[in-house]
């Protein structure tokens, strides 16, 4: 890093490379896991790999409508990965198009959290009101990055059950 | 909140209001379990609660010490639930000491973490050297605090699977 930054510019890198650096486990561990695993359940009788994988897809696409940065793409999927429990829906989509939707997804969110000045950044969320936000300006975008990353560590933790005790 | 914050504040308030959602959640879980939970493994094989609770209370008392806050009260405890895998050590401090030192350190860390002025979190956390850290300011106290909220969000992922799928 060798360009001199703002304050608020520290912040803001600050945040995004702790995205950056959980997601970036996510991705690995789920890149290590052969198509068997992700079809079997993180430990017996909990949900499967792919659920979480599928999930955490689910969730992370809806982060570029809930910093009002556009449309989700994979909103359809909601209803087998969010709404619905690991089993409800017999027919999930492929495991090879939800590994590539899951690359493609990290790529564009990369791209939009880079274009995002700091002051965007303390602007508000999509899931709070004008009304409420201007009586907590923590309801900012940046809290939603910070809420997303920690999600992604906690299906991280349930991931690595599958191959290794931590 | 009503009192007006600048832009640096709510950069900082942003952060902590991640760190106490994430960090409650993870007590009243841990509050939620009996004891014969918390000696139960959080899956066939895996470590057991406790182990992961005293795991949760060295790292993030370690906190104090690398954001140089002060001497790290609990790192005795580092050489059962740290370095040692769960079991190597047979005996273990009392599940109740566990618990109340784990309430002791939240309301602990929250003092602390009230004091800091954003200024202050934009520091040097002690695992970097001033040199390094005039390479890369991100390496900053707020940094530790991003990289321990997750990683209570990664353990709670863990013990979540003791009683229900998630």
């Amino acid at each position: 890093m060798s360009t001199i930054q703002s304050t608020e510019e520290i912040f803001v890198t600050t945040a995004l490379k702790a995205w950056d650096q959980w997601t970036s486990r996510l991705s690995q561990f789920i890149d290590s896991l052969t198509d068997e695993q992700l079809l079997s359940p993180v430990a017996p009788g909990r949900n499967r790999a792919i659920y979480i994988l599928g999930h955490l897809l689910v969730v992370n696409d809806a982060i570029i409508s809930q910093l009002r940065l556009g449309e989700s793409k994979h909103a359809d999927l909601a209803a087998i990965f969010l709404t619905q429990p690991d089993g409800a829906v017999a027919e999930l989509p492929s495991i090879h198009s939800l590994r590539d939707d899951w690359k493609a997804l990290n790529a564009h969110l990369d791209t939009f959290f880079r274009e995002l000045t700091p002051a965007q950044w303390l602007e508000r969320h999509a899931l709070v009101s004008e009304e409420d936000f201007a009586k907590d300006p923590t309801r900012n975008r940046l809290s939603i990055l910070h809420s997303r990353t920690s999600h992604n560590a906690y299906h991280l933790g349930q991931l690595r059950l599958i191959t290794k005790s931590e």
